[in-house]
């Protein structure tokens, strides 16, 4: 007998209570639904932590509705979305750029729609829970078989906001995307990129990473190596993540603490002289 | 095809761990219900905060078996309880005030018992965690289709302890009722509160906030706002929080962090001269 | 109707993002499952206290496949492996002891295996995310019904790493195996140990706690007692916890905290003089 729950996810900035009070509202309208909570714990307002985040996740979830919402914007007029993949998904939340990476990974943008349709809210829409009054209705009702099409009007969705890296000869700068729960750091660069700069890199090869956070300068000595077990406990490495991205990781430890680098914005990476 | 599995929530001061072992005694004996935690994380032993989370949750959360649990007085001789509310809910957990605002929002207490019978206990019940071997059995055991009466004897709700706010002409002074995880606070005052103490509020009315913390007496100049967008990031404001409650904000940051408001029991409102 | 649904755990250290990955995993290969996740807040890279965490929370949740991931050596050639207990669950993960009490818990190891088996596996095996890519897909072909054998050869799981308690007549040195979510200690002793130590304590009987932390010695004068009840709030006991372990703890408050013990690795324990 096949499965043919709706299956329904949460990514929000929201904390247990919060993201649960959605998770509620999802229940209340679509009871055969199967729900997950990605995560409640995305870095509050930073949206570009969330949209990796959803890059990252959703290939590995059921085909379903996926709700995302990092919302700086609500209580202004940014505009809320439905984002239907080619994949079969549909994303829902806030036009922010949010949710785009991720359905890139998944086919594609085939349709976006406003979510203005009342019939797929909450009979009261407050200022500031717009994921338990808007967004978690919508997914909902997608979930129970309502088209994209009739949550409102097509639109573009707004893209995300990343700077993409700098290559030169001999030289890699890149955006830090997110700081994981080990305290390593993603890249918002890959292995391509890399190879651009240096060429291909042995296992074992010595490079820099500077860095400046807090008005500080700060530099560290690293290899890049293929996994954590490359190096001893408490070393340094660059390696590539689980989501392809590349990262500056401590073997066993936090490199975010241990190498001082919270609120760095970019790394420049050489080779070790 | 309506969906007739039995819907359980869980939000207790746990962390995820002892949270989950509850969900686990529910899935063992209940297993067609759905269950979801609705918080691991209620700030331990705060009943207020725990109390003032199921007020706003429950009424978003389909008609079903609410267990919370947020006990400093267990191993003593304070009461487990099962509370009947007018929705046709029923709240399970320690008689300590934790339940009974949510019943008021669910059409009221209907009856309440406390939890006696056996039958509905786990064999053997710890000194420590009745979560396990009391609440969560019991739940599960209601979501069964146990009648309440079964349950034990007929008992009186103890009521929630919480200060009223205090009105006088011009000035307002709320009990603070938790701070949300933006640093938000939020305070036991109503928007009617608001009305009593300075008439009709225009959208940015400038106020000054008063409170003592720590022994450090400490005062802000806000306006009221109908949404965060009201002001500038990194501004504070006075707001309607999306549970009802004034709510006193920082706009993309957190209030008890920027202005020292962390630990302050009460606030007090006044017009800025 | 009998409820027939596969159960599906996860324990981790992965905090809650990269944990759904893992359920979205399982949700995908078993969309039949019920999945809970039991903790994704272990203390990253603590074996030990993971294995306890299992050991204390599986006979708590149904029958089922759980999964169990504490892994410093991803990445290096450690096993994956499939543990089959007597009650009929499978337990999943790293063979690095963390399964092993779990399983002495849930009616010894039947039978283990080595995951081998590709079928078992996603397409792709990344070198640092052994949780989505490999454990996860076993413990939902296995929920699927797959047997333990089809995953691969027999092997002999490796124990935990655990000293055992040292006991002479007036003084009993413990372990600790990990803090809890409320800051006390839970050691690696239990009522047994504490009587051959002590003969039989009756509750309130004074005792001290000696130990090193940080270069730093520490030690306190507390009480035997039966419930945290028996002291007054802020003062410190020893107790048995609701796993049967001993625990020194602070009623309604922190052990860690209010007495300097983060970081103990052991606690000796004497009658007060």
């Amino acid at each position: 007998m096949p499965e043919t729950r709706p299956f329904v996810s949460l990514a929000t900035d929201f904390g247990a209570a919060y993201t649960a009070i959605c998770a509620g509202v999802i229940h209340t309208i679509a009871p055969a639904a199967r729900v997950l909570v990605l995560s409640d714990e995305i870095t509050p307002f930073d949206v570009r932590e969330g949209a990796m985040l959803l890059r990252q996740a959703l290939p590995y979830l059921p085909v379903g509705v996926h709700t995302g919402i990092v919302d700086p914007g609500v209580g202004t007029p940014r505009r809320p979305v439905a984002i239907e993949t080619g994949r079969g998904d549909v994303l829902v939340g806030p036009d922010n750029g949010l949710l785009v990476p991720a359905a890139e990974k998944l086919g594609g943008v085939v349709r976006a729609h406003a979510l203005e349709n009342p019939a797929y809210r909450l009979p009261e829409v407050s200022a500031s829970f717009h994921g338990r009054d808007v967004f978690a209705p919508a997914a909902a009702h997608v979930a129970n078989g309502a088209a994209a099409a009739d949550l409102g009007a097509p639109v573009e969705p707004v893209p995300l906001d990343v700077p993409p890296p700098a290559i030169e000869d001999g030289a890699l700068t890149a955006p830090v995307l997110y700081t994981d729960r080990f305290g390593s750091l993603v890249l918002g660069a890959e292995p391509a990129d890399l190879a651009a700069a240096f060429g291909e890199l042995a296992p074992g090869t010595p490079l820099t990473a500077a860095w400046s956070a807090g008005g500080e300068a700060g530099t560290v000595r690293l290899t890049f190596e293929e996994t954590f077990g490359g190096v001893a406990p408490g070393e340094p490495l660059l390696w590539v993540d689980s989501s392809g991205w590349l990262g500056l990781a401590v073997n066993q430890g936090s490199a975010a603490e241990s190498l001082g680098l919270a609120g760095a914005g970019s790394l420049t990476l050489r080779r070790a002289g």
